[in-house]
């Protein structure tokens, strides 16, 4: 099932694609809901973030090639930091190059969306009922900002800097797929998520004994190799297997 | 002006201090509202935390005393991190260490809470119409893991790892201003707001231009020199001049 947000004239909803259309959702996408109301042609759909975190929870290095790359070492834990809310963007939005930085890089991902709460689960306890769906993920990074600071925040939270979508692939097994970035239309990074360092289930339980998950949090799993920086007027999209294409282009900042 | 945060009921509410008593607030405390109701006095109303942020945006190292403490050179610039909203607790509410770490420190802070939408603010741009109000923090660090991690966002995203209160004091100065923590009874830190590297329209100017903050968001300015553990048992308070007191008890994980 995919499940989509978009504006119905100016209201947000979530549909979930039926053929070629959106069908409305009544009723919590975090719960039971009904499919009910006039569809919506995909193609004529202002589509949105499929998702509104209150948080997001990034993992670094949390592919093998991607560590090495940076020539770090491989973590013994997940390394997390979090993207702010206010990054997020959805399809076909631009990512916006901020004076400040002279290198912003993409960062192609698998993301994790909660359905519901998820506090301190244990070490075998099944993680698919806290999961409402997977997404591509675009993590932005000034790099140039990232090396400064040595701490991720500045350089992963800029506005725009979270692009998420098309839509929520739900009842998906993540441990085995494919995952390409492509910049102008040219693969630059490809990878398999079965070559995550701790995968899916491991990061949803990592993360509930560290920070309460809530309904629409995101999980970023970690980007593989062959990152690489944006320019303005280029268009980066991130392919994952089963879900989708998220794509969005890139624009200066106007001031 | 004090503003608390408060359960009338079931329902949380603003209230705004006259002589001892909450005077509830009807409108919107980020804009227009007026003050009436029934006064609560404040010794029998169940405090809340007074924000609810949709991220906190906290940096570190500000001052030069706790910069020089942990071994660190000063910032040419402000280095930021992030704290979920999930780990926000209000007054009297407890610290929970988490099973986890094997030492967690208290870093008593001045924070400062939005009051409007602030993004790009430039250079000379007086930031008062932008802040709401400020309160004490305490910005809740497990610091073996903040070592082990070198990036900051574990060790400080735990579940009620942001202790903020007991109010908002509106129309402050938050040039200089005591700011004393104190465990069990003794003074821990000590210092003034006008020690901080980076005082508040700085850092508001700065942050405003890497991600947009929005209304109840928060800023934790720093923490001074006299960082130290805590121990299930013990009481923590943060003092600020012109704020009050925000007091939490310490204690141990259920699990």
């Amino acid at each position: 099932m995919k499940i989509y947000r978009y504006l119905d004239g100016k209201a947000p909803r979530y549909g979930v694609l039926r053929e070629d259309a959106l069908v409305p959702v009544r009723g919590s996408v975090f719960d039971d809901f009904v499919l009910e109301g006039a569809p919506v042609p995909l193609g004529q759909a202002a589509l949105l973030a499929p998702a509104e975190p209150t948080k997001i929870v990034a993992v670094g290095r949390n592919y093998k090639d991607h560590a090495a790359e940076l020539g770090n070492p491989l973590p013994e834990e997940p390394l997390l930091f979090l993207k702010p809310s206010t990054a997020v963007i959805g399809p076909r939005e631009a990512i916006v190059l901020p004076p400040s930085s002279r290198r912003v890089d993409f960062e192609g991902e698998l993301a994790v969306v909660i359905r519901r709460r998820a506090s301190g689960l244990g070490e075998d306890e099944p993680v698919e009922p806290y999961i409402l769906g997977y997404a591509c993920f675009n993590d932005v990074t000034a790099r140039d900002l990232q090396e400064k600071d040595k701490q991720f925040t500045r350089a992963k939270s800029f506005d725009t800097f979270a692009a998420v979508g098309p839509c929520l692939a739900a009842g998906l097994d993540p441990g085995h797929l494919e995952i390409k970035t492509f910049l102008n239309g040219r693969l630059r990074q490809s990878s398999n998520t079965r070559h995550l360092i701790f995968p899916v289930p491991v990061l949803v339980r990592f993360i509930s004994n560290i920070m309460t998950l809530l309904p629409g949090d995101i999980i970023a799993t970690g980007t593989p190799a062959g990152v690489g920086p944006m320019e303005a007027g280029d268009r980066v999209e991130v392919q994952v297997e089963g879900i989708g294409t998220l794509s969005n282009d890139v624009r200066r900042s106007p001031k």
